[in-house]
């Protein structure tokens, strides 16, 4: 017979008709009359209850159904009498399909730390938080190609293998195939790069940025989402060595507009989750609740479907850097001293604190900066009038702090090869890029989100890396 | 105003209205009296026929309007005279938005070979080919997340960086931090790998198969869609450094089930593509008969659009690649002496020349061939009852050979521990993937289909470079 899916079985109002599922046992519970099997199969956060008559069943092959077995069971869909699920599927035949030894195997059927779940990342999927995490990171995938879509985006492979170094975002991954033991050298004694596969050096792409705006230029509204690195020997519970980056970009787009889409796409991404996983958010929400137990009220996280709505419900506030210095200036925690990074006026880089400040204590909003100082930004911003800001936009979320960042980009050839010069970023290694402002420049925009960040805010969850499946930080790369 | 995209322009049938479009010039020609300018934004691959009544306007600023350069025009609809299109746009007024020196300018209006286009891949997306490329990209990246979305599989990003080298697939990428110049050693002389960012040799992932299998073993249904990576220094057309894969994984599984998702999944991108991108077919079916004009009858592909039909219309020939090897020894250009590599029984590895013949001669339709021998398949394929095929699976389409390959997973831990040992696949190493196998293993089965030689299919294309958008080759990493 054909396999149901547990998720629709518990749907299903065909009470009384013959169904076959598949799947992994979590428990077994019972005395010498019944038993009852939670039986899931990853199509959802709730198990389904197996009910073995155990007149029926041989007793050797029951104490095989332990948690972590792969078990199939024909059986008849029946009314369940107890609480927590409308159905029950009474057991017909079992056929273990994969033992399982409980002695042996590590998940027990109780709490374990997200910790010690990362060190077997191969099997947290069975568990009921990544796999919660699993289908809502599947769903903000979907949902995040289908958004672009609608509007009519070209999702864009950008190369993840790239000679340039453009972005000066930080410390890059060296991708060789020279003998490193062995190295071939020129007659002046440096390593010959023309024996390198490429022929040159190269490393992996810490943005598919340049390349869009290439795109772009053509094709008028472009995506990205694909992996980023960054080889920062930092452990923290914020950052990962490799992780997903989705990079809109979109000639004739100036500012406001790239702060329209912006919103647009992060309120499309969260009623995406209300509408499809609403199952798994409240069970991390129960979750979240659980793990704060023992905080003071005023340390606990805002709960998690509430923040949800609450972002879909309020206009995110648009405001300058500058505007943003002065209230930080004059708040209570910067006069106070309270603020580990004193806020001192105009050029100071906001840090997290007073990101989070701004959000969650001033504006209780999501707030969307514009307009930092040259200085702090990245060459390619578009410089504003007063020669002084460019044209950025960071979008700062709860809990989360800044979960985009974007600007309008500087489509004039002048302007841009100037910046370049003062910033001491070559000309001649980006010559692809400045011929889209020599041939045909429009006015562009577009930005980045970090797919894990919005995961970490979506899921409730405070550790990235249990927000990906399996996680690469320094000294990591189990799997 | 708001811009109107072109494409939706060119649907209109709001005559007389005023609309604004911003784009980038084909073509301008004309005369004293007026000028027609072909205008083209990405969107679709017709072009906005703007006319400049030159009464209107100033000469100068016509005289700016040269290929490659971006305008926005406001102007009014009105049915087109001309041929090739119902409508076109008056101009009332033109904005120079990026000039384009027509000395300098590398895409003159007239066509330009291939491989040209590849060195000045950061413009190509303005040409006609690859704007139709692009789209129909974008369309069947879509469309691998729709099919998969709809049947409940959940898209797993698996890790680009790994530590494991257990699929053998051929030469990798070194990926490290380590500065290869001057490395550390260990008091014996060795590469000191504990200082590398990972605290261990990593490469660049060439699979994410066994990580797919993790995932399915506990979610059922799944599928990657990632970068892949392959340093093989071989400079064909049927090759890249760095291509995409889409790597369904399905618990209980078998064969049989398999290879009916295979079909269904490549038969589902061929409808969605002959729905969604038919102007952009017909021009690549044009593109590809103008340039097989010199060829014989004989040699000539079949026509693009008739093709997809083709694949659409019948169901896939399902035989033993036994059953191939049979008909293949007894075909006429095996005996004739013709095939370059003769076909001499059971174990014989089958090359393109052989997977042609069997669908673009013998069979006329898609082939799946089946339980290939052990030698020639991998580690973890499942093995059958006669200890010498595995339950393998390759699909075979007309001018790309295998278009996808997969198998049954071997699930009995016994089987796949003593396959390991037989080739030499250390277990220390393979923990993890071995685990499944160990609690609760189900029968499981899954597939690899390569993105770009789907892209090869569907475009008609022959350059695997001309389907993906910065190609890496050896000794070519270039934007």
């Amino acid at each position: 017979m054909q396999r149901t899916k547990v998720a629709d079985l518990l749907r299903s109002k065909e009470i009384g008709k013959p169904f076959t599922v598949k799947g992994w046992v979590r428990t077994r519970r019972g005395n010498k009359h019944v038993n009852f099997v939670a039986l899931n199969d990853g199509s959802g956060i709730n198990n389904l209850q197996v009910v073995v008559d155990m007149e029926q069943f041989d007793e050797a092959l029951v104490r095989r159904i332990t948690t972590g077995a792969a078990i199939s069971v024909d059986g008849e869909l029946q009314e369940s009498q107890g609480a927590g699920q409308n159905v029950e599927l009474l057991a017909k035949s079992i056929e273990i399909l994969g033992d399982s030894d409980p002695d042996k195997y590590p998940l027990q059927p109780k709490k374990h730390s997200l910790e010690f779940l990362r060190e077997i990342a191969h099997l947290r999927f069975r568990t009921n938080t990544f796999g919660a995490i699993t289908r809502v990171r599947h769903a903000m995938i979907f949902a995040v190609h289908e958004f672009f879509n609608k509007k009519g985006f070209y999702n864009i492979h950008t190369p993840i293998i790239t000679a340039s170094d453009a972005e000066g975002a930080g410390e890059m991954f060296q991708v060789t195939t020279l003998d490193i033991d062995n190295l071939p050298r020129t007659e002046e004694g440096e390593i010959d790069y023309s024996k390198d596969f490429f022929g040159k050096p190269t490393n992996l792409t810490v943005s598919g940025q340049l390349e869009g705006e290439l795109a772009a230029l053509a094709m008028s509204e472009i995506y990205t989402f694909g992996p980023t690195f960054r080889a920062e020997n930092s452990n923290t519970t914020r950052h990962l060595s490799e992780f997903w980056m989705i990079e809109p970009e979109m000639a004739f787009y100036e500012l406001t507009d790239n702060m329209d889409l912006a919103e647009e796409f992060l309120k499309y991404l969260i009623q995406y989750a209300l509408d499809n996983c609403m199952d798994d958010l409240q069970f991390l929400s129960q979750r979240l609740q659980q793990e704060e137990k023992g905080k003071k009220d005023t340390e606990k996280s805002m709960e998690l479907i509430e923040k949800l709505k609450f972002v879909l419900e309020n206009d995110f506030i648009r405001l300058t850097y500058e505007e943003a210095i002065n209230v930080l200036e004059n708040s209570k925690p910067n006069k106070k001293g309270k603020f580990q990074y004193p806020v001192k006026g105009f050029g100071t880089d906001l840090q997290s604190e007073h990101e989070r400040y701004l959000v969650e204590k001033h504006f209780k909003k999501p707030v969307i900066l514009t307009d930092y100082p040259k200085e702090i930004k990245a060459f390619y911003m578009k410089l504003n009038d007063d020669n002084k800001t460019v044209r950025a936009m960071d979008v700062l979320f709860p809990q989360i702090g800044e979960i985009i960042g974007g600007s309008q980009r500087e489509e004039s050839y002048e302007k841009l090869t100037a910046r370049m010069a003062e910033m001491n970023i070559p000309e001649e290694e980006m010559w692809w890029f400045l011929d889209t402002r020599r041939f045909g420049t429009v006015p562009h925009s577009g930005f980045g989100l970090g797919f894990e960040r919005l995961m970490l805010f979506v899921t409730g969850m405070t550790n990235i890396r249990d927000v990906i499946p399996f996680p690469r930080a320094p000294k990591s790369a189990e799997f």
